[in-house]
């Protein structure tokens, strides 16, 4: 046990690592070396990576947990997932230790998978750790609450007596971003952005939302290149509407779903610039986010690592 | 006039030529050379595809009539959109005369472009020649009758009274490619495909989309990746399963859609393994196609050629 955390938030395309005391961060390192880069050196590169980014953190008793993508099967050191409903103490009797070969064992977090009956089942590895986080901030929460944390996946998180109880992965980023490169929706949008102009098709995008018919995504698709086409949006206007398309899709199977937690707090987590668009989204479709918070992850770390009993308190 | 049609159907990213006397395909051709490979060589680049096509066809007199992405903005002439509702003589009126540097002029086929109030406006080029030529083999369907055309951009095409008087575009076969080649959910799918499995795998993605509620594309398609990670479907089973998913979306959106032609018969036009899958769903979804065709576009052809009365009959 120890009085200092090394958190590492590891995921498939960044590193962020955070040394921490008494749950606050004292300092913050970010790399390019998510998972992907390092899949296919081995343990050795993940050794690399940690020692390169925990430079200088290691001199003293330190504990060291990650959460995330590193638990993967193309990660460090697979950490299987653990079933819902489950709490940051289901998570750490899970934890995977993996020898970081340089000084202190990393404790790794495992992900959760959620199996709704009928449905196929989900899957989370970081999430459960932000949300974790998130509890550790705000206690009443914990009784009940959704959270929102968009992304390349979005994930909604139903929490209910500490316990995540259940969630639903969104393809909406991973969605946008290939049809923006890689369809023919890209081809009549600029290179360069215009906030002004995306935020109008963004809202343009979202009304086209809320008053689909189910099955429709496919066809309101074509809508981002027809409007281009005939010239009723300006080129700068499309990826907004775009966005605003998918997230306001998002929007309407997340909000519409069945839950008991229709009047519980509904919390946003996530980077400055999601969170804007997920924060207006919320707002167009009548049900505003009540907090908004920045990355939960360090917290999330911390109370894993209270939970794994490596850190002295 | 003249009695021997070369009928080109010249699409994104092929080209097929018919040589046609009385309706009837002599002789076909096919080539690679597609508009988007020509696109940046100007009039050049079609005149020698075209000479190469049609390579021995020109020696006696023939008129020579083309559809598809060659009268787009980025063909070979462009011939503007033709608003709906129109039948073929509407479309004979706006074709676009370019000079062939082999012979005989071209005449290219505008496309349709329909608005309907509301909703972003809807454009096709090369379909209405397709449905032209099924109106042609099936005269009773002028009266009233749906139409699907499976593909990139799968189309919807309603007719009354011999006039096209909407349609509706999916972006399924995108969808579909890019997700497979680009996306996480192609990373657990094998090269090799598994004929077998991939029909269970389509099934059960017809299934999952007939029961989706709105907006809830984007979340049923990361259930491709987690009934994989899972185990519950094997690797060869998943292309398919996202197929039935994305197919089933749009069968969702069509079948479902508002429409005065719900009694009117449905006729399926593609090649044939798109034409399987798209039967199949059709079923599934309690409404199947009351006709299947191969490929139309030859007969458009020849009925766009005699509306502008270029043909000796």
């Amino acid at each position: 046990v120890s009085r200092t955390l090394i958190a590492l938030d590891w995921g498939t395309s960044s590193l962020r690592a955070f040394r921490m005391q008494q749950g606050q961060v004292l300092e913050t390192r970010h790399s390019a070396e998510g998972i992907q880069p390092l899949a296919t050196q081995g343990a050795a590169g993940f050794e690399r990576a940690f020692a390169a980014i925990t430079a200088g953190w290691l001199d003293g008793p330190v504990a060291v947990v990650a959460s995330g993508m590193v638990g993967s099967a193309q990660g460090w050191r697979e950490a299987p997932y653990v079933g819902c409903p489950a709490d940051v103490h289901a998570l750490a009797t899970q934890a995977q230790q993996v020898a970081s070969g340089a000084g202190p064992a990393v404790l790794i977090a495992p992900g959760l998978l959620f199996e709704p009956p009928g449905s196929p089942p989900d899957v989370m590895r970081g999430e459960e750790i932000q949300v974790a986080g998130a509890l550790l901030q705000e206690p009443a929460w914990a009784e009940a609450a959704r959270f929102v944390l968009p992304g390349t996946h979005s994930k909604w998180v139903e929490v209910e007596r500490g316990h995540v109880t259940g969630f639903a992965t969104h393809l909406t980023g991973e969605c946008f971003a290939l049809l923006r490169a890689h369809s023919i929706l890209g081809r009549l949008m600029p290179a360069e952005g215009d906030a002004a102009a995306e935020l109008a098709g963004f809202d343009q995008g979202l009304a086209a939302a809320r008053t689909s018919r189910p099955g429709e995504l496919l066809h309101q698709l074509f809508g981002t290149r027809t409007l281009g086409l005939t010239r009723r949006l300006p080129p700068a206007a499309l990826p907004g509407y775009l966005s605003g398309l998918l997230i306001g899709h998002e929007m309407l199977a997340a909000l519409g779903a069945n839950t008991r937690l229709r009047q519980a707090p509904l919390v946003l987590i996530g980077e400055p610039a999601l969170q804007a668009r997920y924060a207006r989204a919320l707002a167009f479709f009548g049900r505003p986010a009540d907090a908004v918070l920045a990355n939960t992850a360090p917290q999330g770390l911390w109370a894993f690592a209270r939970a794994v009993g490596v850190l002295d308190s």
